[in-house]
């Protein structure tokens, strides 16, 4: 049996993304060019910025697609690059970016990269859930933050913030927001008019659309300044020709999302808490990292002390089963995830972890599978680690 | 009759791009992933790499797949931005760029942004036919100059510069060179090694590739730093997850650039020879833009006085005929061609040019076809504009 249980990380296509992609594939004009063929491919891309725009109650115009939900981010961090210069009408930004310890690695790399260009960078703690704290966030809010950027749902635990009453805190303080909702998008309701954010990154292969596509939401009216220069595509905000392969199929995708997703938040809910009690109930001495409630349907992440993650991941992967020890874009790292780490998970635990994220084509076969494949492997690794002791970890356990 | 003569702005896929694209679209994994989906995506990504290197001569180290070619071009100038940092080892550069005043929008408003910026950008003058002065370039580089930037093959004209002749130049002095060649790869031979230089960009839908993909070669030794930052990918040179379908694509884009590209350049330069002869034999008054020999084979750039290039395109689409007034990525513009007054063609020729960019569909009958509908088209054209004096046009004929 093959099980993939790493939707987080990408998505397969959904079978109408595949027929839109196959179709579109006879589409090859240029959207800026003048002539029928480019006005065909333009008529597609601005189809396609309507019904994505749509999906999160934004106007059309407030949506620039990318190439990434990296590039959207990197895209709205960078606006501090160019916040000092005079060339961007009303693009001042104050110097201080606040965001959260448990981003994804591109808006810390940024926010690094930031703090070496003069930019002041706070990181928000989070409680053991995840959770960031309002009160940690209404202190270090002052009249030097410029932007705020929290994301939405995290893609390790799963944990979702209150993004709604964050941007109203972060707003009262005259800075923007930003949220970086790749994990959220498509899975829970996102309307960009109740959230109140400026700023909001997408990106199609988390929501069974192609990879090499996103879309970064900009409200009307916030300054802003290109990351990618040149051409006038995306009405000057993102140079490059559109990848219309890519904005159609990210379209079709949100056109599945919109029929599909609330059955399927169910249906996931089901289908975690299932995989929550086997485990539960099948191996000792686990524990369950991320928010009880305020998670993602289809996130589990689970520590298994005495187990490396990485040797649970291709244990199961020797049997089927595909699943993460956190972050795809982390991986190949040996440290801990920084995300476990901030919830204050010890690096011990934070290395026996394994992320499981269920999708659309997840079914309770597959779960059923799991229980019964997991344990075996989890005993099977526990045992050959003989420092392992129920409860507690001797120092030289790794 | 269709006839898609602008095939500078993008092409149509190859057909064995799109059966590979078909094959693709069902492995879905993240490269980044460990397990068996994740593997197989690597292992795809990095054949493509190899592929892609081996066709310009590169080692597959020094491929970094990009989202576009404009994404390539920005994240070699921008290595300025972080030239004075201390985070990237041996990333020091000089503080003034070289390029020329016919690159694409994406190099010319990227030196503009860094300029304002504090890096000092000189720009090269070209001759009639669009190549630089070598006396010019020499006079310019003194030991402020850090990288030079020209591009191999001009999107609107055409005109190949001496790519190896100005590396040796630049090298010389102390400088890294850079070469846009969009225009060129796949049209002509591109080999690194004997061109020598240190960054040389690629687009996948210049060559029957996908667009939203691109490649840039980055030589080995040569100081880098990520123009998108965050995870791991490409060896920490641009972050996102990768466009496992759009790099595939390209790889097979440029498989069959290696079987057709010399066939197909010698049957290029028959078309143009032929659409040449017979746009000079049927209208009066007309110039032709761009080197007579060193020139992309299947471009062509011709100016009509009296006529608006907008108004012949126009007409011409409506024939069932694409060609372009220049690059699309400057359409909607209303002010002339910078490449052409750039040779030195006054505003009322640049206004009154299109360009027809053959490629591997195009055919002897297609030819023959605009060398029919193109006569009648100018001189209706010619006839509403009362002004217009064959060679000499009144002030107010705009």
């Amino acid at each position: 049996m093959k099980v993939y249980f790493d939707n987080n990380a990408t998505t397969p296509l959904h079978p109408e993304v595949k027929k839109e992609l196959t179709a579109a594939m006879e589409m090859f004009g240029n959207p800026s060019s003048m002539h029928s063929y480019g006005r065909e491919a333009k008529a597609n891309v601005e189809d396609a910025r309507i019904r994505v725009a749509r999906f999160i109650g934004a106007h059309e115009n407030e949506i620039v697609f990318v190439g990434s939900g990296s590039e959207a981010n990197n895209t709205v961090l960078s606006l501090f690059v160019c916040s000092s210069r005079q060339c961007i009408p009303g693009l001042k930004m104050r110097n201080t970016i606040i965001t959260t310890k448990i981003e994804h690695p591109c808006v810390l790399e940024t926010s690094d990269c930031l703090a070496h260009r003069g930019v002041k960078v706070k990181y928000l703690d989070v409680d053991q859930y995840g959770k960031i704290y309002l009160d940690q966030l209404d202190s270090m809010l002052d009249d030097s933050v410029g932007l705020v950027s929290v994301m939405m749902a995290n893609n390790e635990i799963g944990t979702m913030q209150d993004i709604a009453a964050i941007t109203e805190m972060v707003h009262e303080r005259g800075a923007y927001m930003h949220t970086d909702a790749v994990q959220a998008v498509g899975k829970v309701p996102v309307d960009v008019g109740a959230f109140g954010v400026d700023f909001l990154t997408i990106s199609g292969h988390k929501i069974y659309g192609p990879k090499g596509v996103g879309a970064l939401y900009v409200k009307n009216g916030i300054p802003y300044c290109p990351f990618i220069r040149g051409g006038h595509q995306e009405k000057g905000r993102r140079a490059g020709t559109e990848n219309t392969l890519g904005i159609m199929g990210l379209a079709r995708a949100v056109d599945m999302r919109v029929l599909e997703m609330d059955d399927e938040h169910q249906r996931l809910l089901v289908l975690k808490q299932a995989l929550r009690k086997g485990i539960e109930e099948r191996i000792d001495d686990i524990y369950f990292n991320g928010h009880p409630t305020d998670s993602l349907a289809g996130t589990l992440n689970v520590s298994f002390p005495g187990a490396e993650g990485e040797a649970i991941l291709l244990y199961l992967d020797l049997e089927g089963i595909a699943v993460s020890t956190g972050s795809a874009c982390a991986s190949g790292s040996l440290d801990p995830s920084h995300v476990l780490l901030a919830t204050g998970v010890d690096a011990e635990r934070a290395h026996g972890s394994i992320r499981l994220s269920l999708g659309r084509e997840s079914t309770m076969e597959e779960v059923d599978y799991v229980l019964d494949v997991l344990p075996r492997t989890i005993e099977r690794i526990r045992n050959m680690s003989t420092a392992y002791i129920k409860g507690g970890l001797h120092a030289t356990s790794r």
